[in-house]
């Protein structure tokens, strides 16, 4: 089978031999997959990456142990937890310490014409949900754990920077959990009511969400936070970010990061078409193309680029 | 009258008029004042900071509207509210926009023979806390603030880092509230039952402190705490911390700004002797000597340096 390589900053397609299948798991022939900042950052070196990227996909199981799942459409939890552990054994299996994760850590990702997941990790896509928009329920999810982690009232005005693929995203989930959603973005996009201003308003907001995948991101955030109010970090950037501390400190400003959340909500929401994707997706490419897929979702205003299995 | 003033980095002793007593203010004659970490920063160009500092100090009230003041001897909130604003109105008076802060913000500090401060700032000093102890109302303030943020159940387990003059407050005010206190520095401290240890601790406590009032204190901080823990941001450090988000990202970990606390709960501890500060003070100066006494509270290993008024 053809599957993604990412090694010393290069994009490559090799053939593998089709993975094997410990107890528990399930094969799943890749249908869909996208392209992520993340994964992007794990080809200039973040986490010190080499193998097979993609933990956003919608996949079709081909094998697994009880045989209800075969032919069943799935989404997958990304975090593969030892379900052994004090963490696990809280039901934090997504901060499982030893735990592995999909296209990211020590497990080969989505990116590969047939993948492996543990059948707990898997979700049954309902038929509501177009392949190409089912790709979207690992990064709604992430999204939504916003709302497990900050308790946003009805009205609330919440600040959302970056207009890029996962601050549309946010802007939508918040939007549907009828939050006072304000954009915020060099690209003057919108999506559905809302519009991203570029405006820099000083503690304005109660609740600021840094998806701004910028380092100075975060500054603005600050900037923009009321005093006691909350930031709330989604981006992942290499490195260190210079952050002056002193207004955060002074306004006593609450950060929170925020990483994985559950699929059910996300499932939800893309089900019922609260949150829409279709205009978030910039370009499909198939699995071959894949160092031309990668260049694509580097360029500037390019928003979701899709990988799909090889024709 | 004498009084410190500040600027370019220079100490100097200056003769001043006596300060005009505007309406609701009182007049307080200073018994003694701290040197804070913030003074330090002030000195080095903090805020473009330019002026007379102190904002730690128990004085004696001289002059008021309210002759039921005269002579009592009193502690006093920093922060000058306008009491006009909405964050006033919400009770953020900490946070009003249009504050001016004694010794930090736009309004002349302790480090002088006479002082003023709104009456509705004031708190007075039991007479169970000596006049060298009751300088530590407003840190110890500081200090409680935390339980005012944070939920701290009995015997959690807590890390605070640094072992200088914020981070002993911090240790013996959570170990007062029966927290599972670790004080973590270079000076193998002890105050009470609790002896600072050096080691980091990978991902080791739900709730961590960072008194350390240096740049990588943040950095070892989100290191020690756990998953989906808390950290709470005591260090006023000048300019930019270089901060790596993403393992603050990937665990989920909460980072709260803290700064200036209630005074009761404050006077309470010290008037119980719950919080001990005797062995915290390492030096008196008279209010003439300031420069000798700023040089020493920036010295390697001192703690906190007192100011008199000059005999």
């Amino acid at each position: 089978m053809l599957a993604v390589h990412l090694e010393s900053g290069r994009v490559e397609v090799r053939k593998q031999p089709l993975p094997r299948l410990p107890e528990g798991f399930a094969k799943i022939r890749m249908l869909a997959a996208g392209i992520c900042s993340t994964d992007l950052e794990l080809q200039r070196g973040y986490y010190g990456f080499r193998g097979t990227p993609g933990h956003e996909f919608v996949g079709e199981v081909v094998e697994a142990e009880d045989k209800n799942w075969i032919g069943q459409r799935v989404a997958g939890e990304i975090n593969l937890a030892c379900h052994h552990c004090e963490w696990c054994a809280r039901g934090l299996e997504r901060h499982c310490p030893n735990r592995t994760v999909l296209g990211i850590v020590k497990h080969p990702g989505a990116f590969r014409e047939f993948l492996t997941l543990p059948v707990a990790n898997l979700h049954r896509v309902p038929k509501s949900i177009p392949t190409e928009h089912a790709v979207f329920i690992e990064p709604v999810a992430a999204a939504c754990e916003i709302l497990d982690q900050v308790r946003i009232p009805k009205g609330r005005s919440v600040a959302v920077l970056g207009d890029g693929k996962l601050g549309l995203l946010i802007a939508q989930v918040l939007r549907a959990h009828e939050a006072d959603v304000h954009l915020f973005g060099h690209h003057r996009r919108r999506i559905g009511r809302i519009v991203s201003e570029t405006k820099i308003l000083r503690r304005s907001f109660p609740i600021v969400v840094d998806a701004t995948g910028s380092p100075e991101g975060l500054k603005s955030a600050i900037t923009m936070c009321e005093p006691r109010g909350t930031v709330v970090m989604k981006s992942t950037v290499h490195g260190l970010v210079p952050m002056d501390t002193a207004p955060a400190i002074v306004n006593e400003i609450t950060l929170i990061g925020s990483r994985c959340g559950r699929f059910e909500p996300a499932i939800k929401l893309l089900a019922t078409g609260k949150v829409k994707v279709a205009e978030i997706i910039s370009e499909e490419f198939s699995l071959n193309r894949a160092p031309e897929a990668f260049a694509r979702a580097a360029s500037k205003g390019v928003l979701k680029v899709l990988l799909r299995p090889p024709v």
